[in-house]
């Protein structure tokens, strides 16, 4: 049997990633070993609760827990402090305890909204992730950070809140739409381009990358594991994001502008980072931090995965830089890049200048992507 | 020269209480000892903003900062969600980044307010707490208790979030409102019942204490050093009120219940909180936990300081103990008091049924206080 669990030991909160298939059924006792009892509020949204809320509901249910529920729509539009408030709102029809525990049962989306009203309510009552999502999975669920968006700009309200627990079941995304799947993969690839050459080149080996029902589980297993193993030891450096843990950000910075000036309709988060990655990888080759040629097989492996590798040619760039000023990555008003050195190595620097930017990215425009099909 | 620093030292943050009449002006050069700098912005509401916005935003500027201002409506109605969100939009129109800070001029609701705001700014920037009321002064600005109210209920949304200091200069009362002083005398006189009996004493001999200018400079001075040690301590033994901290909620169970049930618009915070305190100090006799006499003394001193020492004769009481079910402070169904046994000390209990609640309390309503006045 396929399981494995990986520690996260902060100085504040020791919590497990449980990675196993076919487990979503079993999640009950665990929460209850781990001190958790009494209500819970299972936040989520329609179509992901159809297919899963009664297994997870029940679970609890089994385990002793009072269950409520709070359907919320997913999607990074709707990641607002509106939403949040629906929660709070459920979270008091459902009289929530300090020792009550909201699980989030979704994507990445469903994880910062509800992570940041369990953050918020109370000052702050336990929390469990239970991502329906590979980005999630590999991203969102892991290191504690919860919040929502601004409508100028992405995160910019939040949160440090550790989850209790982490629970992977892969099997889950048998139901998860094929762009979502190939969107997440572009932060598989991120891994193995800021710390981890032996997953990107297992990636490298895999026949096809592209939809779900192309992997083997053990390969997926493989490489969830891999991922959380690589985001854990980076959260676990570094919690707060004072340093090391802005690696993680690597293909970020033009990524959450790119969704941003696309009002968050046009990309999916992971094809953003995709191209975020292609950009910063054009950079740090014209900074000659790295080789065209690894600059190529950056390209070759996220084109195989089904993601986008360029910028929209009618994207406007120097909208694009005036917005990065506005990012919270900005620190003494340089923007900060995460630039790869090497295939596993990243760097972070404020050397990038705003002409430096326009120059290398214009030349990596290109025709519009065909619009991506959901399957 | 009256000057006093209080240290607060918790495991993850370490921050000074300074109390020095005549201060405010001096306040740049030890925030930038404190290693901030950078941007600014300061929060608070425009009464007392025009008092001493100019003051303040002054000794920051010839400190080295860039000081941007966001005036919200103070007033427990307004300690809002929506009046946060007005402190996110000055956050991003000024720029702030992650070292930027966010300084609170103004009473407990915009500490509150500023806090929450620079809690969840960018998932927490630094924070300065300039309080402006006697309120704020022993109570609210120290402890890192930020957020605000639900429509349904007090503080059911926030964060803890430790001030880098917090500055009280005395002096910035003899513009506060008499009733608002008042109010706070209830705070000062709790301190007294919770943990410091010598304070209880030091107040009861007092000639008078009903208004600012009652107060000699050093008895004044004295008083505060006190709440601020008293209030220090608690939350150093219990920064994210596990247990002990729950002390200083003494008189607060009733009172979020007299303040929700009168749409937060009857009375000042520490009005209810004195109804609170006897209200619980009734409780405690009816338990035999300590004397009629001891409870005399404490409502003589209420009294004394201009307070409502009675619940209101047309107060719903059943609909005030359901209410008390709603609060965050239920734990296991029961509603949690904490009851004083001594001048000096108070417990946590649990075992205060409803009805006794409804049977003790009704011994304690009266006729409808007078309109207080403001001045």
């Amino acid at each position: 049997m396929l399981s494995a669990v990986i520690p996260v030991r902060l100085p504040q909160a020791q919590y497990d990633i449980v990675i196993e298939p076919d487990s979503l059924a079993q999640i009950g006792e665990p929460l209850r070993e781990r001190g958790l009892k009494g209500k819970a509020l299972i936040v989520s949204h329609p179509v992901i609760f159809k297919h899963y809320g009664a297994i997870l509901s029940q679970s609890l249910q089994q385990a002793g827990f009072t269950v409520d529920v709070c359907l919320v729509p997913a999607g990074e539009r709707y990641k607002t402090l509106k939403s949040v408030q629906k929660i709070y709102d459920a979270a008091l029809a459902a009289g929530l305890e300090r020792q009550s525990t909201i699980l989030a049962l979704g994507g990445g989306v469903i994880g910062d909204m509800a992570g940041f009203a369990a953050a918020t309510w109370l000052r702050g009552i336990p929390f469990v992730q239970v991502p329906t999502t590979l980005l999630a999975m590999v991203d969102a669920a892991i290191g504690g950070k919860t919040g929502v968006n601004h409508p100028q700009g992405k995160n910019l309200i939040g949160a440090f809140h550790q989850p209790r627990l982490v629970w992977i079941d892969p099997t889950v995304l048998q139901t998860l739409p094929g762009r979502e799947f190939r969107s997440a993969l572009a932060e598989v690839v991120k891994y193995g381009v800021i710390q981890d050459p032996d997953l990107f080149q297992y990636l490298e080996q895999l026949p096809r990358l592209e939809h779900y029902g192309d992997w083997q589980g053990a390969d997926l297993f493989h490489v969830l594991v891999r991922c959380a193993e690589c985001k854990a030891w980076v959260v676990q450096q570094d919690e707060r994001e004072a340093g090391l843990r802005a690696i993680l950000n690597y293909g970020h910075t033009l990524a959450h502008a790119l969704e941003s000036l696309t009002n968050y309709r046009h990309y999916l988060h992971g094809e953003a980072v995709a191209v975020g990655m292609v950009g910063a990888g054009a950079l740090a080759v014209a900074l000659g931090w790295w080789t065209a040629a690894e600059q190529q097989r950056q390209v070759n492996l996220l084109a195989r995965c089904g993601l986008p590798t360029k910028i929209p040619a009618e994207m406007d760039l120097p909208a694009v830089i005036r917005l990065l000023h506005h990012d919270k990555k900005v620190q003494n008003g340089h923007v900060r890049f995460i630039l790869p050195k090497a295939i596993g190595q990243v760097a972070i620097t404020d050397e990038v200048t705003d002409a430096l930017a326009l120059q290398v990215w214009s030349q990596w425009q290109g025709d519009p992507e065909p619009a991506p099909a959901l399957h």
